[in-house]
């Protein structure tokens, strides 16, 4: 049994909570008002938009040392969604880590809507969430614990390769945007 | 009917001209041998690598004018796959557009491995192209060839959108060469 603190109480927070219990892992979720309760997981999931997570890392970077914590987010400019707001030879998950030296950033979840967590399908296909690190170990287990919740996972590589899970991220929002795709479909991948 | 001229012969321009023959459209697939023949399609599909790209623009540039041309390039570096060779904020489309100014340039084919394109299926779904361009005439002239020819297409937005088109390409060709994924998988679309 993995232990996983949830920061963040949306759909995504939502889903990925289920995911683990299904799994049979225990679960802290924590929202906006629970600034006063530390953070118990070895894994700790950031699900707050972009713009929220300086203010976390604020709040509870002590906390997280030694974690593993998982960055979701895309960083769109969400006035244009035409832009992402970090460099573009980088990615929110780069601008995580070096906030976080003593954490092991994992980048996951932000290519897969969370109606597809949720459901656990995309069209025909089991949904799959793609993660990138530099840990190897801390890949593996956030694996397991998607695996035992019943979807799959793919390690992505290292952390760098964060940058083009967020433009895979950033496609699909843009797509589900113009109604190209539905917000329950999107990327699927086949193994 | 549409012409097509497709420059390569290697497996991507095999499948690309099958589809378009499959839907009944007039096909023109020149190799490097054949540059006393000028192309003749209204579309002109660069299927090279990227490498080659200048030199075809340097040897037919000329006839590009006024035409749609398609470029389906990674712009991998292949000696470390760890990066792109084109700048992070841009694409290898939008080099080729800015030197083909009369033409009609669009960006697809580059998040569909051969094997998918030729399958005409990914998994249980059918293949489907992404099409970045700012001629919207131009997407919807390609769509309309494709989905004649049996698979579907999605218009993914402006040029601009290649940037994210090549990080899931850089991204579905890293994932297969780690075997993550099979050469006949990879990134599917559920609409």
């Amino acid at each position: 049994m993995t232990t996983i603190s949830i920061l963040g109480t949306g759909n995504m927070g939502q889903a990925i909570a289920a995911i683990a219990a299904q799994g049979g892992h225990s679960v802290q979720q924590l929202g906006e008002n629970d600034l006063d309760t530390p953070v118990t997981g070895d894994i700790v999931v950031l699900a707050v938009p972009y713009p929220a997570v300086s203010n976390v890392i604020a709040q509870r970077g002590d906390q997280l040392a030694g974690k593993i914590v998982v960055d979701i987010t895309n960083p769109l400019n969400f006035e244009t969604f035409d832009s992402l707001v970090v460099p573009a030879d980088s990615s929110a998950a780069a601008v995580i880590a070096e906030a976080l030296p003593s954490s092991r950033v994992l980048k996951a979840f932000n290519t897969t809507f969370a109606g597809t967590l949720a459901a656990g399908t995309v069209g025909p296909l089991t949904t799959t969430v793609l993660i990138a690190g530099d840990d190897t170990d801390a890949k593996s287990t956030l694996a397991g614990v998607l695996t035992s919740g019943g979807i799959d996972a793919i390690d992505a590589g290292a952390l760098k390769r964060a940058r083009e899970l967020e433009a895979v991220g950033f496609l699909q929002l843009t797509l589900a945007a113009n109604e190209k795709v539905s917000w329950t479909g999107g990327f699927g991948v086949i193994a």
